[in-house]
Formats: structure tokens, sequence, C-alpha cells
């Protein structure tokens, strides 16, 4: 028995709550975190409760009381501006004042003698007195909460005594004496001072991770610095890819990637099309890292130096580009650390240093890394060294290179090592795993993750797949980054659809989730072609050799791109997920689905048909009230893309969505007042 | 950092496991525990894991191997035979071995050199062989897993050795080397001393309650002693009640269950109908506890003796019968507790102690305890010796009258306590509240729990209801208790539905829940007037009166009764909820069920009618296959209550309930061979 065991209320089925609190959630700044709980005490007791708070580097918890929702339900919010990571707790006690005041109301309402009662209250009042004057025990959670100043306390102290003091007092009359003790003044001074000395608090802090809002809302745009020459056959160097800034820029990106940018190993290095046997000019993969130049902190020569590299960064940012860097923990056998470290690598019983393989593949060029190293202690501390490197030099957003082939534990101390200090840091998950190891590495610490979007292509598995996405607790850890694209993969549909198919697919990720990305100029330029029939591998990869990019073909992308980026930026609906809903059509080759700011002034509608070849229609059901736009049931829909607009009745309304044109609308949703003026002007 | 940070797996969604294990699930002794957990590590690497548990009082784990399931789910059962507390927790690791014999395999088979594979795994066997002679690390759960003895690892040890040097032996040819290392022997032997040193493990183990099987499967009758006397007028006694043993105990039931049995308070005694002013000779409610004669721990004089209740509850058991004690934790203002423990209760301002009240309504017979009060742990301590002197006069099952009035941290302890001594006793909840405050006290350790089974009165919410019981977590801590009548409750469908409905009532009860009861003889002699319209309470109700019941009377559903309980004890199927299946009926009046044993050699199923007025017909779709039951169409229905038996399809079949009879089927099913003899010696 210890003294908490006269606690009578309970706090359970907090949500959200990352497997019962071990992981955080996620927000970025300014974002409302909204907290339930269920609450309850035994009886018929009232409880009341408060939602704590905690911002990063703050000592004092900040209360709010909570509200009752139903069937013993309770909610709180509070909103999160400082990056780091932010507490948040709950704390119950059984109301004795309250349900005081209760009785005693419904004693008095039922014609009872209630002179006891109002005695006992006095007793209640005047305890409330002594912990307002400090006395008492100190509110629990921290010090004295920080919006009563000590001369505001020890006022309301002597009034809660003069109170109780009435209130005892036998000579006033009755009537009075119960006039008092239902007042609205002695209700909001006592409730000001609860009896909290027998609470329920939660065993542990629940956590909240602020990010900045590009954790939420991004715009990428891949590409390798190596092709950025301006003369074919020139390697390129950051110097070009200042040159190209404004061609990303102008086109609505925020953040700009690069695969590795490190010296590339030329022991097994691989050819063109990741042929075996390489000719003496084929530049390799940058994802063989390491030579004779140096590892994971040093820049590969063609590219230009540290002080070029820094200028980029600064350049990129003067245009409104982020540099984000590959991180790929893995080496080429010319590694510096191959020789240095050989304790960090897999030994095999000859002596030779065990390559990566995926049976009976071979990737001889790539040696990986073995986390249950003896030496672990060692690689960590090297490996959270090359994110600071990067740091220093002024990037911030990491793309992390197959993650889940790292050990998780890694995963969480070098993400929370590097965002104690860096908390604007932004890592990008890039695991194409099995779904909870994907999940397991958002809830380490991962701010985005790369998805299974590319390999979702009807219209159902689509909305499934952002059900689970959005719908689901994972929508708290887990913020999504959708590609059409990337040197990777070239989806089939892309081989295949031709120009309609992406549209469609730039178009899907870009409104679907708030962070998204291509990898260009293959995107843009309609690059389709695989190394063979089958294959998601592009023929002459990028991976594997520099390319000649005609940027101006007039065949690009880039407008619509343009639209959609300035689309995304311009209409706050598209920079979130949590208002994703989709909306029934009677085509299954039609997707719609709608998103909505939080205060509804920005709602904003998407159909897209799955048909790459055929032209489609159907009908859809919608209307601004499907996301609680109250009394409207006329409105306008305009299409961002084509420049048109529709009037538009609450229900169904006609589509036909045509390959030619690109098969998708992406309208911005006007709700019409009953007399509006539907004149043009009206845009 | 810490060393455990070179863990690779993870196990997580652990099910069944309540509220993230801060509560223990519940089981009877024989029945199956299925774990299932998420259960992955980092990469491609193979995962081995297990499942442990521990009964009561012995210190070391048993370890069995888990099975994958699907998306890196696993799952492992366990059986719990011991009464008490029984431990299970997970142990998971990278299976290294099964992971190069695996890799070993692929290679050989897309005919790559494989010389230095085998050398590594001739490493990987030596240790295994270390650890088998067990100069490595111990396994991490226990000690040497039992089933082992030391000579037998001796042996396997040195085998292992035998193996590591032959796979290194290059003078052996690559092909038998091959052939070794993929041996089944190999392979078992290397398994069973896998490397462990890294593996996760829970960080608490998690609990199953595991109780005797009346726990699970039970069939009350509640009577007042007091009305037990042959002579009208006169008080009844235990020695009456030993009378009516054979009368309860031949209807089937095997809990016969008393309201309180305590001296009853004389100050502000209720009369008859709970009136204010009682008569002279009015004997008050039992619920009233407490007079000069003894508290919770004395009897009644007029009862008898605590010898004559040993004596009754010998005799009982000699009938099957087990005694249930009603333990309400009030006193009437007469009880010792109120001068002796006066800081046990709420003492007003004028010195009086506070008596119950749910304002404006006033309960001046009885004073709650105050679980608030600073004398808190002898408060405790005195309400366990209640319980205790009661299991010493041979009581094991109690039903809690009002739990949720009391503090939750009291439930927990005092459960706890008295089972770690008793394991056998069973506590039923007898909490009519707020569905999260019943959920609760079941998690606290309540062995049963009344339920909202009598106010569910048609076949959509009943069926709502038994799906929230039995296929949510709920069923894993909360077992349900039905009651058609208790002496506080006849609902208005008894008082109006006449003698269909007090059998539909019987029926459900008896068949959706394993445990049930009934308030007799009541409920079987059909009393059905209330004290008023709209009011729940019985008119004359027995609460404030001595009843002279006429038991033989022709009218007395006891036959039912009978047949009810007898189908229970020879249907397994009826004695638990897991298998609970509603299937389609055309009609909504009509309500049909099944259940089945785990074997599918008992299989049940109910139609029932919630007209208790005019006759009702319809089809319902229904077949064995439904439950599982393979390879048969034709099958026979057979319903227990009337002896008749009908010819039925698997799937849609024809069913007519008419009130007069009893608007209810009982069927048991019987699955037919293709040349079954349809004769009635099937039967």
């Amino acid at each position: 028995m210890h003294a908490s065991e006269r606690t009578r209320t309970v706090i359970e089925k907090i949500y959200p709550s990352i497997d019962c609190g071990r992981f955080p959630v996620k927000r970025v700044t300014g974002e409302t975190v909204r907290i339930q709980a269920d609450i309850f005490a035994d009886g018929h007791e009232r409880v009341r409760c408060v939602l704590a708070d905690k911002p990063p580097g703050i000592e004092q918890w900040l209360e709010r009381e909570m509200r009752f929702v139903d069937n013993d339900r309770w909610e709180g919010r509070f909103t999160v501006d400082a990056l780091g990571r932010h507490a948040y707790t709950i704390a119950a006690w059984v109301d004795h004042f309250g349900g005081w005041r209760e009785g005693l109301a419904k004693k008095v309402k039922a014609g009872l003698d209630v002179a006891l009662e109002v005695l006992s209250g006095a007793e209640l009042v005047e305890a409330a007195a002594r912990r307002a004057a400090g006395t008492a025990q100190p509110a629990p959670l921290g010090d004295d909460p920080p919006h009563y100043d000590s001369a505001l306390r020890k006022r309301e102290a002597s009034r809660l005594t003069e109170l109780a003091e009435r209130l005892a007092n036998t000579t006033i009359p009755i009537g009075q004496r119960i006039e008092l003790a239902l007042s609205n003044e002695l209700r909001d001074l006592a409730m000001r001072y609860p009896d909290r000395s027998h609470e329920t608090r939660l065993e542990h802090p629940l956590w909240v991770t602020v990010d900045r809002e590009r954790a939420g809302f991004s715009s990428w745009y891949e590409m390798f610095p190596r092709s950025a020459s301006s003369d074919p056959g020139r390697h390129g160097t950051f110097r070009d890819c200042e040159r190209l800034l404004p061609y990303v820029a102008e086109m609505g990106f925020d953040v700009l990637y690069f695969p590795p940018i490190h010296p590339i190993g030329v022991t097994k290095r691989k050819g063109r099309n990741n042929r075996l046997e390489p000719a003496p000019d084929d530049p390799g993969s940058p994802w063989a890292i390491g030579g004779a130049e140096g590892g994971h902190t040093a820049i590969h020569p063609e590219l230009g130096t540290q002080e070029e590299f820094e200028r980029l960064v600064r350049r990129a940012r003067e245009h409104g580009l982020e540099i984000a860097l590959d991180i790929a923990f893995q080496c080429s056998p010319d590694h510096p650390w191959v020789t240095e470290h050989p304790e960090w690598f897999t030994i095999r019983p000859d002596g030779s240093v065990q390559f990566a393989e995926n049976p009976p593949k071979k990737y001889e060029d790539i040696y990986p890394l073995n986390f249950e190293s003896e030496d672990w202690e060692n690689l960590w501390r090297a490996l959270r060294d090359v994110f600071l490197h990067w740091i220093k030099a002024g990037v911030t957003i990491f793309r992390v290179d197959n993650p889940h082939t790292k050990s998780f534990p890694f995963w969480e101390w070098v993400i929370d090592e590097l965002k104690r200090e860096h908390p604007e840091t932004i890592f990008l998950s890039e695991a194409f795993t099995r779904p909870k190891v994907m999940y397991q590495l958002a809830k380490l610490g991962f701010t985005q993750s790369y998805t299974y979007f590319t390999w979702r292509n009807n219209a159902s598995e689509m909305r499934a797949y952002l059900e689970e996405l959005t719908t689901t607790e994972a929508i708290e850890f887990f913020r999504p980054n959708f590609w059409p694209n990337t040197p990777d993969i070239l989806h089939a549909d892309l081989q295949n659809g031709g120009r309609p198919a992406f549209v469609v697919r730039l178009v899907l990720a870009a409104t679907l989730s708030s962070n998204y990305g291509i990898y260009g100029p293959a995107f843009e330029l309609l690059e389709n072609t695989p190394r063979e029939p089958g294959s998601e591998e592009y023929l002459d990869s990028e991976k594997y050799e520099i390319k000649d990019w005609n940027r101006d073909d007039p065949k690009s992308l880039r407008p619509i791109i343009t639209t959609l980026n300035h689309a995304r930026k311009e209409h706050s609906a598209l920079q979130r997920n949590d208002t994703l809903r989709f909306h029934p059509t009677d085509n299954p080759q039609i997707l719609a689905y709608s998103k909505h700011s939080p205060d509804l002034e920005s709602v904003m509608l998407m159909v897209v048909s799955f048909d790459y070849r055929y032209p489609q229609s159907g009908w859809l059901e919608f209307g601004p009230s499907k996301v609680g736009v109250k009394s409207t049931n006329q409105y306008m829909v305009y299409d961002l893309l084509t420049d048109q607009g529709y009037r538009w009745q609450d229900g169904w309304n006609y589509v036909e969505l045509r390959p030619a044109d690109g098969p998708v609308h992406v309208f911005r949703v006007i709700p019409l007042g009953q007399d509006d003026d539907l004149g043009d002007s009206s845009w």
C-alpha cells in the first residue's frame, strides 16, 4: 500500500499515444495537438482533469482544463510553436467542490433543509482558501501556475476565507447563504484552487516532435549535379548547379536534392547500365561511396570544393531552395574506413570484407557496415559526425538511403542526438520495404518517408492506401512523401501510359500528399524507356552515366509542374493530409478527393481518371457541405490547370476526363452565397 | 548508448495486452492462450522468436518457438493449468544461422562459388557448439531449458564441433561439405543453440489470471434465506435452506447466492415497499448491514449460527452447489464500525455521519465508507478481513454489491491479496454503471460482471452488445454474467410480456452467456408486478419483507429451467462465449446465433423471437460450415426444449416462432454424412 492508493481517478486510452507512449507524435510549428482520453472516477463523483504541456527547454508545465466529450471521454488541445520535443501529460482528480455544489443545487430545488450542506461547503471553501494562500500542497505538476501572481493569490485567498466565514455564519439567513454558495463568484474562485492531493497522473509524459513547416509541406526536385553541365560531355559542377537554380526554383520547388556527392570508388566500379565491366571513362555510381580522396565527408573532386558546395547552398537559399543531401551509409572498397576501421565491416573467413548481397545477387562495389560490430559505439559516432559535417556546411535536409538496412536503435539515437542541437533538420527515410518496418523508421524519428505510392495504380488501391495513411494512427507519426519516379523506379504506368500517365501521377503525388517530389529532368522530359521489358530501371540510367538533358524541350511538363506547385503554395488545403476526404463516383476509374484548411477558407477538389488511353466520364457526389461548409448548396469549381470554371450543385455532378487534356481536374471550390454575382469578375 | 543498442529486433502490437500490459487477461484452467505480436528486424534478416510462459510459483520460463503468420505477425500458444497469476513474455533475435543457410542454398542453386560461405558457416556452427557446451552466454530468459539435460548438451556440443570441423576441412570435397551445410541434422542441431546475445525482450512480463472453470461457466440461483421457511410468516433459517437445496440443485444450478446474511440495522430501517416508517415487525433490508449483534462478519440471529451456516455450505456442496455471499461494503447506523471507527466515515459539520445520497434522494439507513479516510490502510485491512472470515467458513464465491462506489485501487489490492492465498475465489461485480467503469472493475480483478443484458430488448441491440463483449478486447478480461431479473430489477418486458417474455429472457441469458443467473423463486414463479407503473422495483419486494413462495406452483418455469441447465452442462458449446456467432435472418424480430466447442463436437444454434405477443416467421442462413465444420451440407437441428428435430440444408432455412410455445429454439446441430441413417435412432 502506498499513499497514491487513495487515488480515485483513472486515465486511460489516451489518443494519440504511439505504442503506449513509446514514441512521440509529430507536428509542425503552429499546429494544434488534440488529445483525448477516457477519464473517470469511482461512484458518481465528478472529475476534473487538465492537459499539461511543456515546450522544449521550458521547466514548467502549462495546464489547461480538459473538456468533457461523451461517455467518459475528455479532450484538450495545445499549440506547438517551438522546434524540438514538446511534452504533454494529463492529471485528473475528484472534484469535491463541484460535486458538493451540484448536490446542493438539487437539494435546494427539491426544497430540502440544506443547513448542514452549507456548512460542509464552508469547510471546502476554507480549504480552498488555505490552498490559495499557498500553505496547502502546491500544484503537483509544477510550481505555482505562472498566470497567478502571488499578490493575486493572496487577494483570492482572503476573499475565499471571507466567503467561507459567511457560509458558516449562522446569523446570516440561510437563503442568503444558499445564494452565496451557488454564486458564480464562489464557483470560479474555488475552482481555481482545487484539492489535488489524491490526483492521478500519467506515469510518464508523452511527447510531440515539433518540426518546422517544411517537414509537413515540401516539394522536392531530385537531380544529379554531375549532369548539370551546359556542355555535353563535361562533368557537371556545383557552379553549373548554381546556373540551374532558377530553373528549379521557377517550377516552384523548395527542396533541391542531390544523390551522394562524395568520391566514387574505382574498385569493382559499375559501368553504364550497371555493367560489371566499366569503360575507362564511366563515372560510376554515386552510391559507391569513398575513394582515395575521402569518404562521407569528402566531395567528389570533379563536382567542386567544399567552399563551392557551401556557396551553392547559400545561393540556393536565395532562390528559396534548400539543398538536401543523400546519406547512404555504405562504402565502396576504396573508402578510407575499409582500411582505417575494418572492425566496422563483416570480415569473411579469407580476411576479405563482406560485400552487399541479396542472394544470389552480389553487389561487390558496396560494403555494408556491421551494426553488430564490437566497436559499434565508435561507428555510431562516426556516422553521426557525417551528418554534423554537412549540417555545418549549411545542409538541414537529408534523404537517407535504405535506412531499413541499418539498425533501428542507431536511427533513434542519431536522429535524437542531431535534433537536440539542430531541431530544424529534416530526415527523409528512403525505405521501400515491408509496411511495419517503414512505420517503425518513422516512429524512430524520420521526419518524412517514402511510400508505396508508386505502386498504387488504380483508384480503389489508391484510396485504400491513403485512408490507411490519413485515417489511422499512422497520420500521427508517418509523413508520406510521394514520388512518381526516382532514379531507381520507372514504373510501368509511366513506361506505357505516355504523357497522360505522367500528368496523372504528378497530380496525384502533388495533391494527395503535402510532401512530394520528382526525379528530374527525367520526369519533366517524359523519359520512359526501361532498361529491358519488365524492369523498373531506366535505360542508360543516370545512376551510371552523365546525362545531357535538353531542359528547354517544348514537350517538357514544366508548365504544369509550375502551375501545380503554385497551387500548392497558394491553397493551404494542399499543405496538409489530415483533411483528405474521398468522394463517391459512379465510375471506378475515377477517383475524387478533397482537402480543406481547418478554417474552410481553402477547399480543393481533385478528380482523376486512371485511364491513360480512353476518355472516362461519370458522376461524382460532392459539395462544400461534405467538408463542413455551412448553408451553401451552390458553388463553383475552378480548374487551376485549365483556367475553366463550372457551376455545381451540392450532390451529384458530371465530369468528363480526356487523356489528351490530362485526365485530371484540380479544382478550387468556391461556395456561392444566394445572390452572388456569377459573372467572370467573381473569379 | 548501452549494450542493448546492438539489438536489432522489434516486438510490438502484442495481443492480448490490456492497456499496454497494465492488466492481466483472464482464462480458466485448461484453456489455451493465443498470443500474437508484430516481430521484425532491420534489413532482410530472418528473425526467430519465442513465447515464454511461467505458471504461478514456478521460477523458470518455458519457451516455445513462435510461428510466422503473415506481414511480420507471429503467433504462439500455451495452456494454463494452475490457478493464479501466469506470466508470459516474448523474446526475438536475428537468426544468423538461418539467414546464412538460406543464402547458401540460393547461391548453390545459382551455381556460385560458395567455398567462403561454407567456411563462414563453420564459424557459426563452432559458435553454436560453444553455446551448447555451456561456455557461451546462457539462455537469457532463464536457466538451461529443462528439456535438455546436460549429458545431451554435451553430446550435441561435440557433434556440432565435429560438423564445424568438417565444414572447415578443405580436404573434403566442396560438394560434400555443401551437402552437410544444408543438412537437416545440422539445421536442427544449430537451431537449438542460437546466438541470443543481442535479443530483444519485453520490458515487463504480461499476465494471465487463471481461474477455475466455474469462473467461466456457472449458473446462479439467488434467493433470500429468510424466505426459505416452510411455515408462512416464520423467518427462514439456514436449516430451512438445507431443505431447499434439492429444489435448487435439481434445476441444475451450481451457485446458490444469498443477499447479505448479517444483522440488520434498526435505526432508520425501511419498511415494506421501501417505506420510511417501518411497522414493528418489518424485517428491514439485508443491505442495511450491522446491528447490536455485529457487522459484516456476524450473522443475523434469526437465520442461525455461524456453525449452521458452515453446515449449510457443506451440505450445499454435497448437492453440487456453492454458496455465494453478497458483500456490500456499507453500514447501517447501528453497525459497530460507526462507533469503533468513525474515521472510516464522512463526518458532517454537526458531528453526524454522512448517509448515502443521490441528491435529492437520501438513504439514511446506509452510511457509505470513506475511501479517502486518513485511516484508509486499516479500513482496507478490515474489509479484506471480512472476505477472509467467510472464506474460512467455506465460501469461495462473492457477489460484490456496488463495487463502483468504492475506490478502484482498493479492489485491485484486495482481490490480489485474497487470490494470492485463495486463487479459487470468484468475485462477481454488481456494477450497473457507465461502460468504462464496469470494464475497469473487471480489469482490476473481478472474475465476472453484471452487464446491460437486462436492458437490451431487441434483436439488433442484443447482437451489437454481444459483439462488443465477444469480438473486442473485452472478451480477454470481462466475463459477463447475464441476469433476466434481480431483486432490484423487474424489467418492463417481464412486466408486460407474460410467460413468453420470461422464457425468451431466460433462454437468451442461458445461451448467450456462459455465466448467468436468476433471482428466484420470483423468476420461475413469473412474479411480474411492479411497485408502480414505470418502476423496475417489485411490488412487495422481498428486499423489505419475508415472502411466502409456492414453489410447487404448476405454472412454474422449473421444467424449462431444468432442461436449459441440463443442456448447458451437456453441450460444451454453451460453456464459452468466444465462439458466439450471429447468423443472418430476414426478420428483424428474430435473432439467430450459434456457439461451438473448439473441436466442433458440440455445435448449438439458438433462434429467438423478441415478439412476445404475435408469431414471427422468417428465413435464417445457417449451416455447420459457417462455424468451420467441413464437407457437410445436410444436417439436423434438434430442439432440446421441444424434443423435435428438423432436417436442414446449409443455407437458408425457415423458422416459425409462436409466443404460446415459447418463441425460441435451442437447437443441437448434428451434421449428417452423405449416407447417414436419418431414422429416429440417429438421435
